[in-house]
């Protein structure tokens, strides 16, 4: 069916196609769960936690240049691919393997949906997101990371355990924290540190010397 | 338990408290349903989807100059105090009576877990949206008017049908789109047409002349 058979307005019909079609991010389930531990968090829902994290955490950005508006743009819109591509658990190796090659044939899809000007646009902005070049980039990229770390500590841990992670995974996953925030790194330090310490998170296992 | 005893970090240790608190929004349940009518819709991932409503939409603001930054920033926080004061359904006459009251004690309690400075701020952007003096509290608060319309019809009117909803509440509701959008109102004009013809919203009842 054409646009023009949707609504008459056809340029606006094809936002209307992509809005609609983006409710689908209320359905794919993320790995962390709910502070109160009742369900799996869903990604739309992440994805508003994360924008307001932005917000609120800006001031300890290293960089007092950051440009905001461009970061919570990023954090709106990063995740849309997993309607297609489904959400790949941060410690799925196997997964990401071609994590890429699915994400960007998602992006086609999704920001196609959108009038030609202004898919350029869109898909600019999650490609920004993704090469991580710019530091509005790794700033958004920090908090996607500490965000379900937040969750982890206030629901005991529930999703480490429930997939075995250990400390030096999730600092792994952290580092580029530090990059961005001194602030934050040292509070990343403060939660992994106490996670331990209350046992939340494990320690790595010790490998035998061959 | 004082917020230094939470983590060493004592403003960031308020930043962290409200970003904790914030995670119940994504229990408060709407009265629309997904796209897929697999259950309700809730307050975060609302306030998700209309603030990239926002972005994708911007073009058809009458008002060129709308700042989108703050109609986003708006549109992420707006809802934040339905966490104590709870959804009230758009045609709960009821529940308007006391919802300004219940709201703004909810404000003071939520953007009360933030630094001082920074709660003036949130406070300041959460009564601009409520007083919707600005173009961009308008605009903003059109959206979250339209976002509603569009899942009713394209779920066939599941919720309209659950409450027993007739086409001039639905005008009503929607007539603040007038005001910011000529395109936006021909397309609701457009919607709510063409559920009255496809039996998705119901004609409103002929009252007898006594």
């Amino acid at each position: 069916m054409s646009h023009s058979q949707l609504w008459s307005n056809d340029r606006l019909a094809g936002q209307i196609s992509f809005l609609v079609e983006i409710d689908k991010l209320k359905g794919v389930l993320r790995k962390t769960f709910l502070m109160d531990k009742s369900r799996l968090e869903n990604t739309a829902e992440h994805s508003w936690h994360v924008s307001l994290m932005a917000i609120v955490l800006q001031e300890h950005a290293n960089n007092p240049a950051v440009d905001l508006n461009r970061v919570i743009r990023m954090l709106l819109l990063h995740d849309l691919v997993e309607i297609d591509a489904g959400d790949t658990f941060a410690y799925d190796t196997q997964g990401y393997l071609d994590k890429e090659e699915r994400e960007q044939a998602a992006a086609n899809r999704l920001f196609g949906l959108l009038p030609e000007d202004q898919r350029g646009e869109w898909m600019k902005l999650w490609r920004e997101f993704e090469d991580g070049e710019t530091y509005e980039a790794q700033y958004a990229a920090a908090l996607d990371r500490l965000q379900p770390v937040i969750h982890n500590y206030y629901t005991g841990g529930v999703s480490w355990k429930n997939n075995g992670i250990v400390r030096s995974q999730v600092l792994k996953r952290l580092a580029p924290i530090r990059q961005v925030s001194d602030t934050l790194w040292e509070f990343t330090l403060e939660i992994v540190q106490r996670s331990i310490e209350q046992g939340i998170l494990g320690e790595d296992p010790i490998m035998k010397e061959r």
